[in-house]
């Protein structure tokens, strides 16, 4: 096992009824800009809940994070904080509004050009607005994590940060909040969980047990209740399982004294920038090409999967990676994901321009070893068409 | 899944050479009194590294926490805090000198009769020193978690007090430091970790799939990594993996939204309390007694465990739930803890003494359902003989 050093600080209320928790959370005499997305959780009565709960308290909104959350429209919600002398941010919603949230936290006290957070991937935040947050979509673990990603919609860069200053103080988690949630949505969160379980697991064994069986155990829960959720979506248990299984994925649990992956996030960010599809869809598409390229760096830990996660027993190692790779791209199939290019009208000419945006990006050197360049990138998405 | 809510900010450092970051964690004005047991860490080098770390600062001593720590000797620390104006306390040891440490910390700024912490259960605790530890012994999960066990030799009472305000900011776990730990000490924490751990797991299903999967896994690590420490007690991974499953077993994450039973831990503190057996040995003792008493209650956990755990798939449940109880009956006389009585030279005359000292502390309703009274204890200890 690796050294490590490891500390999450932010308070989770899991469970029915626990919106209420929030004015436990936020200073009476805050000014409370509650952030959100394109208004589910107006039809679905968690603003309502959030209201309830907030009453009294100085509350402004600020609606319409979209997916991919845009520096363009986040500087605006910037604006009003500065405006209403804004004090803590809710937001209300899934990864995108958490992510655009911790920007707009984090750009409102930032003392020059808040694009140089992005381009510096966060190391001279030096503070933020508090920052809370009501769950309503399990996928990124951005409601227990100091990350997130923003895209420029002028250049159609798509960037990382990371700053503990702007780490959520608390989460509310209520699985009845995901009733209501579009199919899509839930299937490309149990995909994007998935990944993100993967990503720091999927490497080369450093004898970390701990880490090992606590990712096997949540790629077990993914592919029982992602199909589960999909077929019984007011399912109690089966939400709440996913949901606490997505903030687990990626809350500073699993990457713990091994190393980490991260290529399929960093080329699927490229295919999202430059062509608009679901990170989920991006994942499924770039993971098993990642797999199949260094499936020999990889084969222990495939090994392990095949045999703990997916309980391949038989045949050569080979044949067992490979069909452990082939159940994987089953799972994603079967979560509306395809793991292919091909699928979402995309052909080879996607390939160059991936390779190009990583380059700009400085992205050259990817996966656990650093080993995959942009011309390893294209032949990974050559086995993704 | 039930509700729960849940927070820790103990800031980990894990690792070869970790001891070096307290430095970063103490305040460079602080008064430090560091606490220890009985001197193993002079002559294993830890206490050089931790003065070599806390070079320049205001360092002072307090030794000889025993096994069990006992309030007598605890209330002689809390005057040396007092007299030298201590601002910081650094244990140093297992979870007995993190426990005792725990309650110096809160019982320095307690304002009535310190034993009054441990008779209201720590509910009255409103401040305390700041607590960084340096772990030395896995076992007890103190090093991550806000509770602490102690003992008042005068009257042979063990009891448990919890606050928020004994948490540590932070602690070292270092797992070079276990290479010299005695056999038994190994052994012993590789029993408290597994009891831990079913103490929140082998109660009632609640289908709460991250909380099951996490406990199997470290299950599984101490079946594996624990006969391992014994062999080869220099192996880093073996020791580093007993390390961070110890923690985990008991760090708030395993109970969340579970039902939990501690029924063996009230039990065994009587035990101990009485005969000063070590707590793992009462452990081994109570736990297999337990199950078997409540076999049908436990049922649909037991088979769960039967079969993920420990590979049992074939025969009827009875006969799986009976092979999984031996199985763990098994790997305690093979950690050097035999599960009964008599193999500490303990009669049925113990049964009577445990059923009154469980009345006198008012533990009359023990176990995830709260239905083991006294007169139940007296059969689970029939069945431990």
């Amino acid at each position: 096992m690796n050294n490590f050093s490891v500390r999450n600080t932010t308070q989770i209320h899991f469970g029915k009824g626990q919106i209420a928790k929030i004015k436990d959370e936020i200073p009476a005499d805050a000014r409370v800009l509650i952030t959100y997305g394109g208004g589910s959780i107006k039809k679905n009565g968690v603003l309502d809940q959030v209201h309830t709960a907030l009453n009294g308290y100085a509350c402004f909104e600020f609606s319409g994070i979209e997916p991919n959350p845009h520096f363009e429209t986040l500087m605006k919600a910037v604006e009003i904080v500065k405006k209403e002398n804004i004090t803590y941010i809710l937001a209300v919603g899934g990864g995108s509004v958490i992510d655009g949230s911790k920007f707009i936290a984090a750009a409102s006290l930032y003392p020059n050009d808040p694009w140089e957070i992005l381009k510096t991937y966060g190391a001279h935040v030096a503070d933020a607005i508090p920052l809370g947050c009501v769950l309503t979509l399990p996928a990124t673990g951005s409601e227990m994590n100091s990350g997130a990603v923003i895209t420029k919609a002028e250049t159609k860069d798509k960037l990382f940060f990371d700053s503990v200053h702007v780490l959520p103080r608390f989460s509310v988690l209520d699985p009845e909040t995901t009733y209501s949630l579009p199919t899509r949505q839930v299937a490309n969160g149990v995909v994007d969980s998935f990944v993100h379980t993967v990503e720091q697991y999927m490497t080369y064994p450093v004898n970390a047990k701990v880490q090992d069986r606590f990712a096997e155990g949540l790629l077990h829960n993914l592919f029982e209740d992602g199909p589960a959720a999909l077929a019984n979506p007011t399912d109690y248990d089966v939400r709440a399982n996913l949901m606490w299984t997505a903030t687990m994925a990626l809350n500073g649990t699993l990457n713990t004294g091994v190393p980490t992956d991260w290529a399929t996030h960093m080329i699927g960010h490229e295919i999202t920038g430059l062509y608009g599809l679901d990170h989920a869809q991006t994942l499924a598409i770039v993971l098993p090409a990642v797999w199949k390229y260094k499936k020999e760096q990889k084969k222990a830990k495939l090994l392990q999967y095949a045999e703990r996660v997916l309980d391949l027993r038989t045949g050569s190692d080979d044949e067992r990676v490979d069909a452990a790779i082939k159940k994987t791209e089953e799972f994603f199939e079967s979560m509306g994901n395809p793991p292919r290019l091909s699928a979402y009208s995309l052909d080879a000419s996607v390939i160059p321009a991936v390779a190009e945006k990583l380059t700009q990006h400085g992205h050259v050197k990817l996966g656990e070893y650093g080993d995959i360049t942009p011309e390893d990138v294209k032949e990974i998405l050559k086995l993704a068409l």
